[in-house]
């Protein structure tokens, strides 16, 4: 297959998104059709750009039922940011935040946890380098913590929560980062989700933050005490518009929700995704070539990753793979091997053409 | 004038960019040329994204004679987030920061500061509603001071430094994110300058700190007890690549760079600029009926303040404008009446257009 003009991009994030978006954005660039000026020129005062931010919201609430006593905003700063924002918010001196660490990103939110107070880990499963979500019954949960923390898909190590841990009252907090919108979401089963944009839901530069009003609450009584910049009270206060928010970057997750309603919706994507994850698990485990190396009950629909025989022949795969118009494969260093991301608007003609050459290769090097 | 399809927009930020920057933006955003990717897709960990961002800082360094004892980093979160990251890395407990409060935003800057540690005001014209910047013989220093900040634009109030305070020693930090690169920058007079990018450098969602190298490393001490995300020193050492940035931003901002340096660089932008500036003050004092709210000395080249004689005439001056394709010029509440943002970009036409405008107002209401 020779290099089209678009090649096929498996990178974990920022990542694939939507033709029809790019298509969009790239038609009315240099001006929103019947305002005269580029998205990336309007202010944020102006009635356009507060229409297209409650549209997102709004195409949100639809997308994922989201109902009224949750909060929508539109943050900056990445997940990253959120790992310190959460504890500064919801943490305070008197208790304890329990995180359950089943991966490398999950355990970067321990450590910025860490900073800010006392943390408890109610399960890890690092010492088996994260291959695994822990089993129920080895979570442990403190009574009355603030709240626990969840990374729900792993997009190093490939594993991803089939089931929500059982936290009764206390507050679940969840990274989806890496599978937000990309199945049907049990937000009352939260009570604050966060995620960067740049794998399912957009371009990097905006992170998706839906909070609980209780949680709004809790945050407005330490905001006096925070920058302000990092209190979810007060951009809930000024919906996401205390500053300057990420113009662009909102408008895109926008467009990018229109197109995922009218995939069918969290529904429907997820039959496209769980398609897209079995043909490459299937490939994988056709023959022992190749290897997955998450557990196999915890692999996520989003990272596929897996090795093969040899690094001599994973650099051997990689660089044909290149070659045939597929990119973004090596996985990240602390697993080595491949990584597929198959985010929600990666194609499916991709998945087939990757499980086309790797059948192939395997013919080849097998 | 008919509304045509742009508009002239003179609002305060997001602000107006280059035509042939949108252009380009425009015609490569569905796959860069020989990438075969958007660059709203492409991977923060490619050789394609470390090059534009390596690029869009060699172009700062060449645009305004950036030395190798600075770092230039591409952060998150806006000046609103700098408030706070300046006195966290800078400010420590022994210490105090000096302000000079001589607008809005600097006012705000004070607040955030305050949070963090002990705050000297080194001047304040604040009972004078902000209308002018502090005289140096009006200034006291602190001695061994952890920094002095300053706003050497004050978007809100139409004001700006004309010469930098002489602060001797002590580091001195600036917000410039209203006159970034619009006229050439000592930067050896400055320890650490900041700037949102939305008003003279690119779209809403990047924001520009240059930082002397002492700076980074004071700020090293401090990392383990920061946020890491708050860290100038995590940032530096991670050449802005510690997290996903938002690369389509710095991309853009690098496209008006390149612009920058084909306008003849910041001298060249700076002649521009003082034309646009003498065209709009020129009009408002050729007689009595419009009003300038700055004092002359300090008027700012970026934001042209001033009222008519009624707020009834003011209205519809709006209106008036609005219908003839001129948009954006509705003061800040604080200060009312009209407020003509004229930054890098804004086209010199647009600013004959309103200056044509503001006569023949005149004539039919004066």
């Amino acid at each position: 297959m020779p290099i089209t003009h678009r090649i096929y991009n498996f990178a974990a994030g920022p990542a694939v998104l939507p033709m029809p978006v790019l298509e969009e954005i790239q038609r009315d660039l240099v001006a929103l059709p019947g305002v005269g000026m580029s998205i990336l020129e309007i202010s944020h005062r102006s009635k356009t750009l507060e229409s297209i931010i409650e549209q997102a919201e709004a195409d949100i609430r639809s997308l994922a039922h989201i109902p009224d006593n949750y909060r929508v905003l539109f943050l900056q700063g990445g997940a990253s940011l959120q790992f310190s924002m959460v504890p500064m918010n919801l943490l305070d001196a008197a208790a304890v935040a329990d995180y359950i660490d089943a991966g490398s990103w999950a355990e970067k939110a321990v450590d910025e946890a860490r900073k800010v107070g006392r943390v408890h880990l109610a399960a890890s499963t690092k010492a088996e380098h994260y291959a695994r979500i822990p089993e129920p019954h080895e979570m442990t949960f403190t009574p009355g913590a603030a709240y626990v923390h969840m990374t729900s898909n792993n997009t190093i190590e490939g594993t991803q929560y089939r089931r929500l841990p059982d936290v009764g009252d206390v507050p679940l907090v969840s990274d989806t980062s890496s599978d937000m919108f990309s199945r049907p979401l049990d937000i009352s089963r939260h009570a604050l989700i966060y995620a960067g944009a740049q794998k399912n839901m957009g371009p990097a530069g905006v992170t998706l933050v839906i909070i609980r009003d209780d949680l709004v609450r809790a945050s407005s009584l330490r905001t006096s005490a925070l920058p302000t910049m990092m209190s979810y009270a007060v951009h809930a206060q000024h919906r996401s518009l205390y500053n300057t928010p990420p113009a662009f970057a909102v408008y895109a997750l926008g467009l990018v929700m229109k197109w995922l309603l009218a995939q069918g919706g969290l529904a429907g994507i997820a039959d496209v995704n769980e398609r897209k994850a079995a043909t490459l698990y299937a490939e994988i485990d056709r023959t022992g070539f190749y290897r997955g190396t998450a557990a196999v009950a915890d692999r996520s629909l989003m990272n596929v990753t897996f090795r093969l025989p040899t690094e001599e022949l994973e650099k051997r795969f990689l660089g044909e793979a290149a070659k045939a118009g597929i990119d973004g494969l090596k996985g990240h260093r602390l697993i080595g091997g491949m990584r597929a991301s198959i985010y929600n608007a990666f194609p499916e003609e991709g998945v087939g053409a990757l499980a086309g050459f790797m059948r192939e290769f395997e013919r080849q090097h097998g």
